[in-house]
């Protein structure tokens, strides 16, 4: 498995435009597009109140998820809430793009993504379209700038299963609205590999639970969150099973890491453990409770070793362990602590191994004599990992991923709109 | 019903000392006596992780809730995750308090706030102890002020219910950890009316689910929560049922607004109604994923009427209502807007009228065309009321209190340690 450049995809195209969305100029529209059908599966929010083009791709892929051609973005409007107008518009964008690229409509998604509540500004969707259309080439760095809103830097990765097999390349934008289900706002995975439609369906679904529902940055869910995985064949290889070292899953582990670096005044980024617990679910709800409490969270940006913070989140969140068998270690780095033991089952979630440079500060129900200057010095570290082992003799393990709550957090969302 | 001065609670006495746990030499241990023993009542943080003086006084209550006599508090350490230590620790400030007393240790009560993972200082904590036994007085601003963490105010409230009645009288702190279950950290009611124990019982429990348990500044949930109610008899009054003209609820009401009002960093008080779903438990549950959003927080902290985050925090929260039916409405004030209508029942919560002044900003599943200088006015107002209709014909209507997120939000918690 090898880094790859991001043209290698074969018999993909894309475009980032600017479109007069944004009003500085940057790019703000962007367009994938396969030279031949694609299967295609899409993974969605839950959010009771979906935009207008989620609920428009849940309908053309329900119709037909083995024909499907091209990707549309915008920015600056997530056309949510916005009625049947909002629909009308999402159709609208389905219905450029096919005429422009000389498809048909229902080969076509759509994403928005931006402000909820505004109507899009269609004379400058149109306007993207013609020139996404026209600009379409292997500009991979532009599609990801052109799906960006607070992201401060494009997020795109790219792998290759081994030389001649097949290749796998996403983009993805997140930044804020962040939460453990379907983090990712938007996910665009393209891959040469040949995949049925259902089979895809199903990777669509694990590698959002694997990757990019165990991200948050605040704890809230978009209307809009969506991942898309296209598969067009054009490798001629098929797509292998396989975790560690498999392409799709890196690509989308890659991009929710990325979502996760770029969280919205994001300092820190934090890995977190919880092991021994009675099943999985429960150390990922403990995991999603301590990643998602503002109080740890203001605690790692300030770089302070308040583990009790940690043990008072891990507490609150519903499920019952004895925390006189708790043990509570933290440690620089996300790499060493997250090393994944290969299980004989393909997709089963790895078991989380404590390092041996990690610091112990809890355990037996009571603080523990650590060393108060290595705890400072590991909370100073740009990435730091917390285990927390709940007793069980077991080999359940789950890992979630997250970052600081800081200043700039909310400088960023007091004034989103204007 | 008339404010009262804060001696009005016949056979009570109080003190705020410095006993040295403070570094800048403000109040930091307080103590509430009574003349004439209690009936007894607590409610409890529902942390798994709890503090010693929790699990201390809910055994002492268990044993003992007709005959108590006093509640000593600490700040600066929650004697939280600190083992059997912590308990025997715990015991001792019971044993200290009940023989400069001269009453039985199962007659006192014993709380603590601040830092998670750190011992008493039992040295201090005697000193203290000591102070606040010789300094019992009259003073219960001092007493407030001696149970304050980051709070940048005590919080105290006082109500009579006519001029012979009886008087309720109560003290709080709150300003961080403050979630919907048990969100005052700490808090001290205290009655001359008589109540037998098991009424007693049943009124905390209820108190806390009208009030206290309906606020939030941060979401978190302390390991420390607690709410004790003393009523000693000495007025001759019984206590009333009633609703909004009951001593017990106004005082329990404002002490839980005074926390909102004076949340980490808060700089607006926000009032969330949510109505006509099809039971109360859905209202709450959606007007607490709403109080808790921080996209919601931050854009109230910035002043921008960026609703489409309100609709989104109500449909991620696991509450299906018709979008298309929904109505969401802003107006400035506290008051006007959630002026109840008393029901025939005592206790059922009061349905929530939507205030001739409020703005309307979507309906029928899309955005209305809304004056937005009106709106704007209304976010920049120093306290707002939140207003959604779910749709539902019929009376449920639930309301909770939170704040904004602010920078000095982060300030306040980055660096709480040090």
């Amino acid at each position: 498995m090898t880094q790859t450049t991001f043209s290698d995809v074969k018999g993909f195209k894309v475009a980032g435009v600017h479109a007069g969305l944004k009003a500085d100029g940057a790019l703000d529209m962007a367009l994938i597009y396969s030279e031949a059908p694609c299967s295609a599966a899409g993974v969605f929010t839950t959010n009771l109140v979906k935009a207008a083009p989620v609920l428009v791709d849940q309908a053309t892929l329900a119709a037909n998820d083995h024909h499907i051609r091209a990707v549309i973005v915008n920015t600056r409007c997530a056309n949510a809430a916005t009625g049947q107008q909002g629909i009308d518009n999402a159709r609208q964008m389905q219905r450029w793009t096919a005429e422009r690229l000389g498809i048909g409509e229902d080969e076509v998604l759509v994403m928005s993504t931006g402000v909820i509540g505004t109507q899009l500004p269609m004379d400058k969707i149109q306007h993207g379209i013609a020139l996404a259309v026209d600009g379409l080439g292997s500009d991979w760095d532009a599609a990801a700038r052109g799906i960006m809103t607070t992201d401060t830097r494009p997020k795109l990765a790219s792998m290759r299963k081994s030389a001649n097999g097949y290749a796998v390349t996403g983009i993805a934008k997140g930044a804020g609205m962040i939460a453990p289900n379907m983090a990712t706002m938007l996910g665009v995975i393209t891959t040469d590999a040949a995949v049925q439609p259902d089979v895809l369906a199903d990777k669509a679904r694990l590698m959002a639970n694997l990757t990019f529902n165990r991200i948050s940055v605040d704890g809230d869910m978009s209307t809009n969150d969506t991942l898309l995985i296209l598969a067009n064949g054009q490798s001629g290889s098929q797509h292998e099973a396989g975790y560690f070292s498999n392409p799709l899953y890196n690509v989308c582990l890659n991009l929710a890491k990325a979502i996760v670096r770029d969280g919205e005044g994001a300092t820190k980024f934090i890995t977190i453990n919880v092991r021994g617990t009675p099943t999985p679910e429960a150390a990922k709800q403990i995991a999603q409770t301590i990643a998602t409490s503002p109080l740890v969270k203001t605690a790692f940006y300030g770089g302070d070793a308040n583990w009790g913070r940690i043990m008072a989140a891990a507490g609150r969140a519903g499920i019952p362990f004895d925390v006189n068998q708790a043990e509570l270690w933290i440690c620089s780095g996300e790499e060493t602590s997250a090393a994944p033991i290969e299980t004989t089952n393909d997709w089963e979630a790895p078991y989380i191994k404590v390092p041996a440079d990690a610091l112990q500060l809890f355990g037996g129900g009571m603080p523990l004599a650590y060393d108060e200057t290595a705890a400072g010095a590991i909370m100073q570290s740009r990435s730091i990992t917390v285990t927390l082992k709940c007793g069980e003799p077991n080999m359940v393990s789950e890992t979630v991923w997250t970052c600081d709550l800081s200043h700039d957090y909310v400088s960023v969302n007091g004034h989103y709109r204007s």
